[in-house]
């Protein structure tokens, strides 16, 4: 295998996401208490760049290889092709039912109606994409 | 506009990527200098989850806008719909071009023969999600 040539390891800049509905987008992440902070006109991509600021935390990626055939994520490849499928935002344990019933009495859409067993011990649920500017988006806390 | 009944704002535990061929990122990542930790097996969810954790740093979500209907975040949208579009790594000043030649020569496909400035006085190249498991990677360093 190749080895890194790199002083230190790569960090993560930030995650692109491209919009078509930013004001829906932006009450999402007010919900999840955070904000955007400044813009930039990038010509030479033809874009405008908004950039929301993300707490300071050890984070990470999660590589899902497909165990079953019927599952979700398999369901996903087969239509798009792999690729990056989902952000998880995490918030204090005893905050995701609140926080589930005001993303629902602000209009968006959840998988579960209650929050499922997840990886980690967490309780999780999904922001469906089609109320989220496309992004599939996990909320979770660690089970109390 | 509804707002956060959180107590702290929610952070990033993790950005989910589908895969069909591990092996393949896990060399590129190599090359970025980041490796895998564990793995966890979540059958409820039908997925093997591998994890790799990312250098603690100020992150941020980067959402473009269109300005120009004829550029590449345009086509994007118009082919695939809004949504997550690129993960961006940042490396020294000075180690791009060292980190393109190993890309190169390990196979991964960059767009750029050489890199071009982007948002925020970077220079900037892209991995072609074709050569890396369906993930647009943007790959950057500070301008000198």
């Amino acid at each position: 295998m190749a080895t890194s040539g790199l002083s230190q390891p790569a960090f993560l800049n930030h995650i692109g996401i491209a919009v078509s509905a930013l004001p829906q987008l932006a009450q999402l992440f007010q919900i999840l208490g955070l904000s955007f902070k400044n813009q930039e006109d990038v010509p030479e991509q033809g874009v405008r760049t908004h950039f929301l600021p993300l707490p300071v935390v050890q984070t990470q990626l999660e590589f899902l290889e497909v165990t079953d055939p019927e599952g979700t994520v398999a369901k996903f490849i087969e239509k798009r092709g792999p690729g990056i499928h989902h952000l998880s935002f995490q918030v204090k344990t005893g905050e995701l039912d609140p926080l589930c019933a005001t993303l629902r009495k602000a209009g968006y859409r959840l998988t579960y109606d209650a929050p499922k067993k997840g990886a980690h011990q967490m309780r999780v649920n999904f922001i469906h994409p089609a109320t989220a500017g496309g992004i599939l988006i996990e909320v979770m806390e660690a089970q109390g």
